[in-house]
């Protein structure tokens, strides 16, 4: 058997009830992060090009775009939910790859069950199981291929979202590795497009061909039968300064990939997430009033001000990349979504004046999610914390409860708070919902 | 500015009456050539997958599928008439690069010409121009992109393609670089899935994508400035071990690469073309029947043994490797289309029987697309020719009347010789028609 094989017989073959139940609950709140954070991007400009796009296409109604009041084609609303998912860089990150494998891979998933009237069950193992391919085939090529110059959530991306796909819809063996030779030979998507549109599109891209692959597949479509290791395949050409079968398939159904993967509390560069976690920490324990501070002080690790150092951002995106606006929005806010990075937040007197207040030092001994934060108060006191892994890194996922917070902030906004606590629960009861209508259903929204 | 905006410049910027006359007409002839091997194409099972996922779709009515009763989306149109150009490997071929052009470029051209209701001369231009960005990053890459195991059809084909298209829709020369870069970070398709589905699927994926790309641009889309030189754009990423900027840009509108494009008129492996041209020659000459014949002896380029030694075939696509059956069907046929490769006639008895009578023997001072055949007729008669350069190839291009023979063979089939007659017609009347509508009516079958 090839490994391309052996990768989609593990897919095919994987026992619904045999999956971990916190693999389960985690592609739960992959999927409701997912919704966050789409749901919110699914207002800007930037969403609206390729909406209106897909509405002008007035293809059979199929499955549901997220934020807006548009039910398209399969793969139409796969690409257009990759998309937003990854328009705000607000997704999760597979720690080892930095591949992030929700915005690839739910969407084709979604869009497959919608189709196919899955279970809520079946959904769910399905993205475990794709998630799980896209990793794998990450881990296999890392890091000579992004280091090549690939945007990995696109490359591996499409193989996870064509293996979600086809166990959706129920693919045997053969099938599944046609479906896989069908995406993996338009893998694609390199990092010179950073910074623009091209970077979301990856994303929807990968689920879009990922659906599409699976469903042709399943008519009977016919591609390689080694994608992965053959001669001309994924590894020979898009890795060719190596790769690791063991990488790709040792320990398959032991070891989980899913465990490396963390949800982003901020919508900012993960580096100075620590310094937020701490500002955040002190600021509701102390309720603590912008006019009451006199400076906030960090000891971070050295990438903070190498990658974060930028006192007067002068636009939201800027703000981003300023470790001090981050932690000035923090003490203000409580938070670090979208809005805390608008031109408006950045221009906003309050925190353009405590901004002037935060400052940092490099510590080499301290860890890239670690963090030392004192808060010196105008009337003399001295508050302190060390924050010894952030939240979303692997050692500190995101709880629950946080990740609630950032849903209702996100969605919230969008959807209103009674209709997103209804798709919450929707996405939290799914493992016993009959299909995933009425998360697509209430993932829309009539307002757009 | 950048190498992409030297393209985007050339594309935009260039004077349709200013183009030169044999282009246009180039341009007319491998649109007949793409038609008459889409419509040959579109009755096979391996097209079916596709025409049936397509219809399922239901997207609005804007673009006409080759050969089928299929009005749909201008994408979807794209990706099946690029799939259907390329299915039976018997489009045209960029003798310098092995890219063969029309593939992805005319789909996205004429599919983006119906949206858009442009003249017939808007989009004989549009090819021109969209085919000359094709061949041209095919051969800035060349040849270490393809050694390295890119099809590059796919990956230089959907640069053509966004070309050709966004020369269609109108694009600025800042809207063109947006989809090239849109278009450009989706370049893929790998030679593993050679002998499958996956290789046509390359040239309908570039004729999709780079139709999108063009589509979004004009509606705002954004990506690099320079997804061809960038850092990590194509050059860095997809052809890492050289490129070459001259060959890029180099004459732009001076030399042309359409000239060095060949249209194949026989549906096998190039190498035996010069052999088949030879047989044809003298069974047409003397009227050859396969009773007379005692043997047909050939001297041949070393690679037509290497490549095509396969006395006895037993499925038709082994035929397409064999160059005895090539040769016994040609003085049987007088021909070599995609139906002398049938299951059917490879096991014709009459075929058979003068696959047997059929040898070569290898010349090293033999080009490759030249023979010396020697037809040994049972009378005792000798007829012997020389046949210097093949058909198709740059020195020796396929004549009208060639093509108008294939053509014949190849729409007629399906479209009934009438039918087919109004479609040439049509194309040869193109650059005075007031859009491409008659084209798209006709080019359409209700017998699927």
């Amino acid at each position: 058997m090839s490994v391309t094989e052996k990768l989609a017989e593990f897919v095919v073959n994987a026992d619904d009830g045999g999956l971990p139940e916190w693999a389960i609950h985690e592609a739960k709140r992959t999927l409701l992060n997912l919704l966050a954070i789409s749901l919110s991007a699914s207002r800007s400009a930037d969403a609206r090009i390729l909406i209106d796009w897909a509405r002008h296409e007035e293809c059979a109604e199929r499955a549901a775009v997220i934020g807006v009041d548009l039910i398209t084609s399969a793969a139409t609303a796969a690409l257009l939910n990759g998309y937003l998912a990854h328009l705000q860089d607000y997704d999760d990150t597979h720690f080892p790859t930095v591949l992030h494998p929700t915005a690839p891979v739910w969407p084709a998933v979604l869009a497959a069950a919608e189709v196919q009237g899955s279970s809520g069950r079946e959904a769910l193992a399905a993205f475990v199981l794709g998630a799980e391919a896209a990793c794998r085939v990450a881990m296999s090529v890392h890091p000579w291929h992004y280091d090549a110059g690939w945007h990995i959530t696109g490359t591996a991306g499409v193989f996870g979202a064509a293996a979600g796909a086809g166990r959706v819809l129920g693919l045997d063996v053969a099938q599944l590795v046609a479906a896989l030779g069908a995406a993996g030979t338009l893998a694609s998507g390199v990092r010179e497009v950073f910074g623009s549109h091209g970077k979301p599109l990856h994303a929807g891209h990968a689920a879009a061909r990922g659906l599409e692959a699976a469903t042709w597949a399943a008519a009977g479509f016919k591609a390689s039968d080694d994608i992965i290791g053959g001669r001309r395949g994924f590894w020979a050409v898009l890795s060719p300064a190596g790769h690791s079968e063991q990488a790709l398939l040792g320990e398959l159904g032991d070891r989980w990939e899913l465990k490396m993967n963390g949800l982003k509390p901020y919508a900012n560069g993960v580096v100075s997430h620590p310094l937020q976690d701490a500002v955040i920490e002190l600021r509701n324990a102390h309720s603590l009033q912008p006019d009451e501070v006199a400076s906030i002080e960090a000891r971070v690790h050295p990438l903070v001000l190498e990658l974060m150092n930028r006192a007067e951002p002068r636009r939201g995106l800027e703000g981003k990349f300023s470790f001090q606006h981050c932690a000035a929005a923090a003490l203000v806010d409580g938070a670090g979504h979208h809005a805390q990075f608008s031109d408006a937040k950045v221009a906003d007197p309050v925190i353009a004046s405590l901004r002037a207040k935060v400052s940092a030092t490099v510590d080499a001994a301290v860890e890239e999610d670690e963090v030392y934060v004192t808060i010196v108060l105008k009337d003399g006191r001295r508050l302190e914390t060390h924050v010894e892994h952030a939240t979303g890194s692997p050692q500190n996922p995101m709880s629950d409860l946080v990740l609630r917070a950032k849903y209702d902030a996100l969605a919230g906004e969008i959807l209103g708070a009674a209709h997103a606590a209804k798709l919450w629960q929707a996405v939290w009861t799914l493992d016993e919902a009959p299909d995933v209508d009425t998360v697509a259903e209430l993932m829309q929204s009539s307002g757009d």
